[in-house]
């Protein structure tokens, strides 16, 4: 059992190393020997958990895959609408961008042009945030003359740029240049709304 | 003459092959065989002209910088306002990350991960656009409650946004898209403009 336990263990840690270094480094130049000496462990523990470096791609990407599933489910409730679970999420992945290297790595490895076959992370945010703007729109919450085909693209654009831009400064992903963001784009989608749900959502003690 | 004339094609179509084998592969992939192949060259040829695949890349970056620069020349009358020549700036410079493998070499190269030391042509159009849009807000053009420093990082993050989604999907470089994203904009920044400049600026006959 304590063995389980230190392989799990070992196997997170060349996880979240690989993370690091394709974060870095990129894809193609990372070395195993680079991830094996950050994640304090042998090349012969590397090779017992990954057959290789894309097998380590891999299991990067499937955790990054499931940090950005819970970060878009949407609650059974959400009191203050779709677009308000959209703001929400906007803060959420920059967070997540900006603090977990595996979703850092994961949202780059989908995008490396020498990669090929991994999901693209970028791509299922982009699905999901035309999927919201849709559901805003048959719920009427966007304004007159907005349609969700319309609006989806400038704020798909706009959260991939600051996903993108925060990669090589993390002062993209804060939540001052978010809610800036929101602030602009939500009284153009949905002019009735008071403009204080563009800020990071805080759960009420 | 005749034999200057020949080398300096063999060196444009040696640059232009570099672009697009680095656009496609990413540049540490990129081999110097594929290079001088897809230029219909010798390496010998490729190796007269360029000493290694750095060299070769600078030459991208310094010919895309040269189109970067002519984009976003700001002409000495400007009738529509420094916001026209930033809504017409952004459409050429998607239209030629669209059709100039040299322009779309120059962006990715800048912001690769496996290569320090080149200009980083996104953050000279980032730099361009916090510009236009501190002009904008001297000549009194930008709506009130609004700043160039709050609007600068959403139009940014937007403009990065289609230039990173266009190297996958063209789509997203295409006049609809981008016109879109200023019908959304534009009101906010400047709600007593007109929506017609919005879209791609076209010379009167």
């Amino acid at each position: 059992m304590v063995k389980q336990e230190r392989a799990a263990r070992t196997r997170q840690a060349l996880v979240r190393a690989a993370a690091e270094v394709f974060a870095r480094e990129g894809f193609a130049p990372a070395s195993l020997a680079a991830i094996s000496a950050r994640a304090g462990v042998s090349n012969g523990a590397l090779h017992f958990h990954f057959e290789n470096k894309n097998a380590l791609a891999r299991a990067v990407e499937r955790e990054a895959a499931a940090v950005l599933a819970k970060i878009t489910a949407v609650p059974d409730d959400a009191p203050g609408g779709v677009l308000q679970v959209l703001v929400d999420a906007t803060h959420a992945l920059m967070g997540a961008l900006a603090d977990d290297p595996v979703v850092r790595a994961g949202f780059d490895l989908g995008a490396d042009a020498s990669r090929q076959g991994g999901p693209c992370l970028r791509g299922v945010w982009r699905g999901w945030v035309e999927e919201m703007l849709q559901r805003a729109e048959q719920e009427g919450q966007l304004a007159e003359g907005v349609s969700s085909h319309g609006a989806a693209p400038a704020v798909v654009a706009a959260t991939v740029g600051f996903e993108v831009l925060g990669a090589a400064d993390r002062e993209w992903l804060s939540a001052p240049k978010i809610t800036g963001f929101w602030e602009l784009m939500l009284p153009r989608l949905a002019p009735g709304r008071p403009l204080a749900p563009a800020g990071p959502h805080t759960t009420p003690p």
